[in-house]
């Protein structure tokens, strides 16, 4: 893997808190600094698309994200996105030919010590470069088949299930 | 990847910070508690073969962590190793059959603010799911054949060459 | 100093985060933990009084707090609270005898990377073994007479001033 | 206190990791990033005398280090230092009128996840607002007379003792 498209779309991992407001919001994408200071041997840019806690996607977010996706040149793409509806989105780029596009997130902020979203990250690089086409999810140490897995809200955790 | 078995040998990824001595020593294994904390989706065990700096490494060390990794029952294997000579013993690895290996380790100590370790941990993971049977090295955001890549010192991180 | 009673109330130092519900919630008091890992060589217990973000007290709750550190046997006591309204509970505070009172908090949640929370609450102990009675507040790394000190909101710090 | 003087001498505060050298080397001083990083309410300047690990520091940088605090026009001082000698450099600062110096450091490096450091600097600088004249040791959450307090080496932290 020589270069990889990063498509942020919001969710937990990019949200920060703000005093005046005492509740989280969704920053800057973390995912360029956090590569950046990483030191990757592989060149990447991000697109960040929209800044949306994906409870509150619908199907114009999805064709959006779509859309830029479609438009990107390089084969790998990375998409941040939040959990909750992480599954919905893939099921909708899954026919995209000529991609392998991986799908991750975090449980907790990227801004939090010992949040998921830096290994998660990894999963989702390392996954990239050896995967086949098609549309994956990488969270909670896997790499999913979007049509078999689920978010169980209540153990806040992917694990096995689907349609 | 239902079972992920992990064979530590030491390096940079264990170092930590000993003020009596006033310089590192490896410690335990961090790679246990780091996985436990991340709540991963898959069992996995901690096989400590030794704990060295990877400059010290002989011969024999690589024929023990060799050994070590043909006893375990489990396909996917993944050793955290010291840097300078990872490069060497993964190709000590190269012709084990059934297994898919990768290594991995960190430029700095997992103890560190702003270590490599998670991210290196999660590439190797990522990797390791979806990886053809053989021998790998997860560094810098990268998945190398070991015949193709090396350290640079100099710099501090890995690139493509090799002998 | 040979003993810190330390009251807390809830505010941001201990607000933590619920993926299910997309938002900050103040969860455990931190501050027990932070001291016991740090090996302070003064004994301290913790006593929470409520968790309630400082916003939303009222004379009532503040008239609580004042309670349960005139219950306290010993002399040095660390108040943990919401910064938006310490200095109001500070005043309500200023005429309790035989007691070194330090209020402190924190602008970001004490479980965010780079939170204030750690330097804030070293900034009150060094400070309570060294002030003569009264009630104080510890806040960006000043250590105030709350009759003279605000919290300027915009700018989310605190300053001079005062009514 | 409306400026803090900060003199700089090395020690396991500042220390980090070269991994070339696989050991530990006193760095650049953390403790102006990490004031800047916190936002204080005051103005401070660095002034970086040495980097030394105390157990190496002679009479003869003792004095050094005394005589760039003499030359400095502002009243509070803190000095961060190496853990092993603190004590014997406290004791050569102790007569040096019209000054308020703390001297503090760290058991395990600033750039270490949960070191001492930022809460050591809290209490410095907490206390150095509110102590009268004279030199003083924040460690351990304690601020201490220099000739009452030793470092524990065993138990690697410090204590009441002294001469």
């Amino acid at each position: 893997m020589q270069h990889l498209t990063i498509v942020t779309t919001g969710g937990t991992i990019d949200k920060i808190y703000f005093d005046d407001k005492s509740q989280f919001q969704i920053g800057d994408p973390q995912i360029g600094e956090i590569l950046t200071t990483l030191g990757v041997d592989f060149t990447f840019e991000v697109v960040p698309v929209m800044r949306k806690d994906s409870l509150h996607m619908d199907d114009q977010d999805r064709a959006l994200i779509r859309e830029a996706i479609v438009r990107q040149a390089h084969r790998h793409v990375l998409v941040t996105h939040g959990t909750d509806t992480m599954v919905e989105t893939a099921l909708v780029l899954k026919d995209l030919p000529g991609k392998i596009i991986v799908l991750t997130g975090a449980l907790n902020p990227a801004a939090f010590q010992g949040s998921d979203a830096v290994f998660n990250i990894g999963c989702a690089v390392g996954a990239a470069q050896a995967l086949p086409d098609g549309v994956y999810i990488a969270m909670n140490g896997r790499i999913w088949d979007p049509a078999r897995v689920r978010k169980n809200r209540d153990a806040n955790r992917f694990e096995d299930g689907g349609a």
